[in-house]
């Protein structure tokens, strides 16, 4: 295997293209806040991710990718290799943002493959095996919860129908807004979802910002990324009494927000980590009916757990209902888990030759456990899976002060072509 | 002052008349909930509110009882006395319900004054004052924040452009859902708001469902209400930052909601009463970007707030800042009052009207406070002010469950059309 650069492959990664593409992009769905940061609120399956899908498929025609879509919406750029019938290398990431989001959060995945790719062939580097550009529908969960739906489903963690039913705050459901998309789409080959003919992907490679500050702190330009920590999320909904805010007696209400307040009182207790390691956080919540002299009959919060031992994941998740149970005085309350992914650790072929094209392009880079959890973690069971991380400045995402520069992510797809490139030679 | 029964006048006060209209009205804007109460959700200034005016408009006209509105679009139905010059007595209340409301809360008032005045006319009972019958615009706030827009400014609590740029959750403002309302009803002669040419009204006497469960346990028929409690609306904006809640260290963040809760819960504490006097409400909540997986960078949220002992509304209000100060950990925060009424006690006149006719219709009728904020407290400065309550069930109210029956309500609208008829004598 090639641990030295491959200059001709290296140089064909155009860091103006991919950041103009990149910057393109970025305004679909862009939007500038107060502070005058440019962010990004293209929710999936809506007509603003139809038209960043528009945009990356006349990409992939500029470059002669057939493209090719399956059940869930997610969407395939495929170079071919000079053996049609091995296994692909699949590399790749989203579409979708977060709704107050950033501008390289998931779609940076995307745009790197088809940058790897198209230096890939420009270069004239062969390759043995095909190399697919995927872009996953629904990773972020922020219109349609749980994200990772279309990984998920290409995995076969669920079944294609699993969330029709599922609906966003306006009351749209994922079987519709699908079948909306894929009217939108009808002049695409379809594909069938998943593993076809039996044959699993030969590796499966995706490159995200960081989304965290440990690479700027540390000084590194590449996380060659060794696994992702576990999550498990939970919708809670606690259910009241309204009641007329000037007149009922406090000892005879049963108000939900008082009660939502305790139940995240007493989950902040079960929650407690002095070495900082877990992630709790609630950040979502709907009160209702919602008007300040009205009593609260109903609150639904939103529980996002994580953490990278599954016994912790497991104990600690699995005590939240006990715990709210406990701290409710006056409510009734039900806990739907929504999402529930383990921890996982990548097997080492990727991790290695992602390290490998580092240290051959003289990049500085480091071992290190994802945070976020990404599509990629759905891919372990079905082959050599790993993922490359760029820095992002002060680790902000999901925020339209996510940023990282051009060199940052000419350098990570520069990695990401080498590796590509020798993981479709194996 | 004659303090037994009018016996044509009670006689004329159609219990059905006055029903069938209360059901007619409380199908504009009905819902269903899931338990089979049925609602009203008539927001302030909407379509839904104009059907209703035009509905209202329409029992006028077959009364014989011409029409007017005033700039904030309070309108009035004018029952001439025999003496045009003397200050008319005003009777009335609002036709806004809350969002998830009942059929009964303000509209009675509305409906029982023009049942009371077309029951003068039928029964031929004269008066040497004019009596007219108001509906105030925005009593609850539920739309548009705060409550009482219409009283307040017709008594000069405050001028009639204050909350032109206050809007709805849907960005609508009060000025512009104002010129909307007035181009619909172009055809109503205007009148001046407020005070006309110096003479106060005569007296006012507003009606109104009870909101509490103090008459259906005591066993009484007519509330002689004797006073208004106090009430402090504030918004309290919390200011943190978004961070991707698989990857910032609970350490570093600033997270809008955890100090939303601590502030909540500090205000808990502010606002302990054991003798259960003071209500201290949260009941609306908005949070941002409000989805599962970034931590929140903002919160709205509310307070409710009231006591019928001046000193303590204002010490406790007063100190409401300092504690939320206090409870932050990591974010900032602003605090806006919205609303600040004073609690009122009631001259005597009034009242003593109202408990002669009671008394004189033989009904159970005990005098008591007012927990909730009513249109009447603004009158307080401009002339004797009272109220009578009829009981509701449960004292449920700002609920669809909210129910009076149709004897209770006539009961209450004999009271009202003897107190009138009495006050517009004196």
């Amino acid at each position: 295997m090639p641990d030295t650069v491959a200059p001709n492959l290296v140089a064909a990664v155009s860091e103006s293209r991919h950041w103009d593409r990149m910057m393109e992009m970025a305004a679909i769905g862009a939007f500038t806040d107060a502070d005058g940061n440019i962010g990004v609120n293209r929710p999936c399956l809506s007509e603003l991710d139809r038209q960043a899908r528009r945009l990356l498929i006349s990409y992939a025609q500029q470059a002669g990718l057939p493209v090719s879509v399956d059940a869930l919406g997610n969407l395939f750029l495929r170079h071919e290799g000079s053996d049609p019938t091995l296994a692909p290398v699949l590399t790749g990431s989203h579409m979708d943002s977060q709704p107050n989001g950033g501008r390289f959060d998931g779609i940076w995945g995307v745009m790197a493959g088809l940058e790897a790719v198209q230096a890939i062939r420009e270069s004239g580097v062969a390759t043995r095996r095909a190399i697919e550009v995927v872009a996953w529908t629904n990773e972020e969960g922020g219109r349609f919860a749980p994200g990772c739906m279309g990984s998920m489903a290409y995995a076969g963690f669920a079944k294609p129908d699993t969330w029709d039913a599922v609906t966003d705050l306006q009351g749209v459901t994922v079987g519709d807004a699908l079948a909306e998309q894929h009217a939108a789409e009808a002049d695409l080959p379809r594909r069938p979802l998943g593993v076809v003919d039996g044959i699993a992907p030969h590796a499966y490679l995706e490159a995200h910002i960081e989304q965290g500050p440990i690479l700027e702190m540390e000084g590194d330009e590449i996380g060659i990324v060794t696994g992702i920590q576990g999550s498990r999320w939970f919708l809670v909904e606690i259910q009241g009494r309204t009641d007329h805010a000037g007149t009922s007696p406090l000892r005879i209400r049963r108000d939900a927000m008082q009660d939502a307040v305790r139940a995240i009182t007493a989950l902040n207790a079960l929650m407690h980590d002095p070495a900082d390691v877990l992630r709790f956080t609630v950040a979502s919540m709907e009160v209702f009916p919602n008007t300040s002299n009205t009593v609260a009959d109903r609150v639904r919060f939103t529980i996002d757990f994580r953490h990278p031992d599954n016994e912790v994941l497991q104990a600690r998740g699995n005590a939240i209902a006990g715990v709210i149970q406990a701290a409710l005085q006056t409510c009734r309350f039900t806990l739907t888990e929504r999402f529930h992914a383990v921890p996982v650790n990548f097997q080492q072929e990727v991790p290695a030759a992602v390290e490998r094209a580092a240290k051959a392009q003289g990049l500085r880079a480091r071992r290190m456990p994802s945070g976020a959890f990404h599509d990629a973690q759905f891919m372990v069971p079905l082959c050599p899976t790993g993922m490359l991380f760029v820095p992002c400045r002060n680790g902000v995402s999901h925020h339209p002060a996510e940023y990282s520069t051009a060199a940052q992510l000419a350098a990570g797809t520069r990695v990401l072509a080498q590796a590509l490139t020798e993981l479709a030679n194996t």
